[in-house]
């Protein structure tokens, strides 16, 4: 005969808010995967993380909050800032992370999403704009002082117009066109921003 | 006392035809700007519109093909080839038209809904290329061909790189960010694109 397991309570209970809580994350992607946010419901996360409505409204107080959540988690975790020594290095790498990132789920499915309820709701578009874009704004302007420190860029090189120039060509193919990158496409794209930012 | 206008009832029914299928292409526009794609229904078209749900059904089987209609005539009617006879002033004339029409409701609030059902959708995405993509990919395509025979550009310079170096900056900017354009920007970006085209 064993000994009977003691009970700890409090640290299971702590584990298995946790658990909850990850399994409507979860839940989150895969519902706005299969319908997208306007069709998106709390009771739809709920079903599908197993979990009651109540779970779900103790921890966000909204889908939009729940996906901002989730959307501002990803943003965080991604865009390391590059530093090469070059300028054509430090936009190669970013374009390398940004390219990873815009395949992923949150990024071709949550981010369009997104931008259509931003087109609508002014409160939406700066919560997406500073989650999303102020983080890579923050990248590149890096990236671009420090080529006109090197003397790559000209001085007074506008850091608004270089993400547009870097991130804008990736976004449009992979998002928008939505085709398949051919091979090298990332070292043509590089050399293509550099050029441009120096035009 | 003036004579009875005689009646002309196919006339006046034609007539009186046309202004419902307007005032339904209206409302649609004013219901999407408003809603969204993924909430509209023909519901609310109809009733924005004053009329009666058959009246859309006899023109349209569903909102999608509702939508697919607009668009494709807004695709139809935009997008002149530019022939300026040097590839920076044709790259300078499409930035124009396109930054034009990416101001435009249909595509700054129509277009990302499009793209929203297209992520899921994989016939949505065939109907939204062929309708929006393929126009432009054409008219990109003839400008690189054209300065490939003036030897502006190398022989198998690729139009669909292309056609991200010019749209994608313009695209991100007006349609992801939102952030209005300072002065002389399209000449910037034009400049740049060219620059980029023969990186």
């Amino acid at each position: 005969m064993t000994a009977p397991t003691p009970r700890r309570a409090p640290a299971g209970a702590a584990v298995l808010r946790e658990d909850v809580t990850e399994a409507i994350r979860a839940a989150v992607f895969e519902e706005l995967a299969a319908v997208g946010f306007a069709r998106m419901s709390i009771e739809g996360i709920a079903r599908r993380a197993g979990v009651g409505k109540t779970a779900v409204y103790r921890r966000w107080k909204s889908k939009l909050d729940l996906v901002l959540d989730l959307v501002g988690a990803f943003a965080a975790q991604g865009l390391p800032a590059p530093d090469t020594g070059s300028l054509h290095g430090d936009v190669r790498a970013l374009l390398e992370v940004a390219s990873h990132a815009l395949r992923h789920p949150v990024a071709s499915k949550v981010i369009p999403d997104l931008l259509v309820e931003a087109a609508r709701h002014p409160e939406i578009a700066e919560t997406v704009k500073s989650t999303l874009l102020d983080g890579q704004q923050g990248v590149v302007t890096r990236i671009v002082r420090e080529a006109v420190a090197r003397g790559e860029l000209p001085e007074g090189a506008d850091p608004a117009r270089a993400l547009d120039l870097i991130v804008g060509p990736l976004y449009w193919r992979l998002v928008v066109v939505r085709t398949p990158l051919p091979p090298g496409y990332a070292d043509d794209l590089a050399r293509s921003a550099v050029a441009a930012l120096g035009a």
